[in-house]
């Protein structure tokens, strides 16, 4: 049998479940660059009214989109982030400079982004959110949470993460 | 016709290209885990060996992952992290944290980050390069970058981008 992707006790299957695909991470970036109507989705992107509208669909379904009327007559809408959605936009960006920095080649990065805030142009960087620094593989080590368990897609990984875990202090 | 997302000018089809699917991102997490070891990723993913095939050798294809012997009778690999592969962790990282924030309910987090060179359990923080604080989608804008075209996957994101574009400096 076939695991299911919502099924692994993992937040990377389960976010991956909800980008789902390739074309939902274009959508996104459509959204996040300021596009938010369906022919402009579909124009942009050259997929089908069907396979549109179901990665739509789902985008609202996940709470990532939400649809606002522009008008009534015929009823059309706005796609745009609610607050779960905005924060995809560090995904996002992690994405954008990885391809940025290993597959745009000589011709340069295909955008850019502006950081509002200082006027930069900006690349995303990942770091500690306790120290700051760059968090970087050989650095890292991952370690088994409170829900994580071994089942459907962690049958190795549970119980190696299990193997590295502190010792739970209990109170005393 | 169906865009092809290599054709896409765009560092974020681009790079869903290298990932391809959720279950190679999963291959991902187990490599950054410790996971080196075709019958290792089998048993944790539950994939066909077909399938499992495809997707690791598609990743040393990438130069995502490289495959070094450590059986010559029969021939066996580890597959282990490039450069280039080991700086998707930060890709991994934001997946993460994302999924923890937003998927994993009252349960908490299915697995924890150890930052060996701080110490504490991270959070992988998306910043600016620039200015180092947080990335946020209210404080962005996308411009075109030099490696853009309008074209598949583009039609409406370039004139778009290009319209916001800053006057390109020529030399005097």
């Amino acid at each position: 049998m076939r695991t299911k992707l919502s099924d692994v006790r993992c937040s990377i299957a389960r976010t991956m479940e909800v980008l789902q695909d390739s074309w939902t991470t274009l959508i996104l970036r459509d959204v996040f660059a300021g596009i938010s109507r369906f022919g402009q989705f579909q124009e942009d992107l050259g997929l089908s009214k069907k396979i549109l509208t179901a990665r739509l669909d789902r985008l609202v379904e996940e709470g990532i989109l939400e649809k606002r009327p522009y008008t009534d007559r015929p009823p059309r809408y706005d796609y745009l982030p609610t607050a779960k959605g905005a924060e995809l936009f560090s995904i996002i960006g992690a994405i954008m400079a990885w391809g940025d920095r290993w597959t745009a080649g000589p011709a340069g990065p295909p955008a850019l982004i502006r950081h509002l805030s200082c006027g930069a142009h900006t690349t995303a960087k990942v770091v500690c959110d306790q120290c700051g620094e760059p968090l970087e593989l050989h650095a890292i080590r991952a370690e088994a949470g409170p829900g994580g368990r071994t089942g459907h897609g962690t049958r190795v990984l549970g119980p190696l993460l299990a193997s590295r875990c502190s010792p739970k202090k209990r109170p005393s």
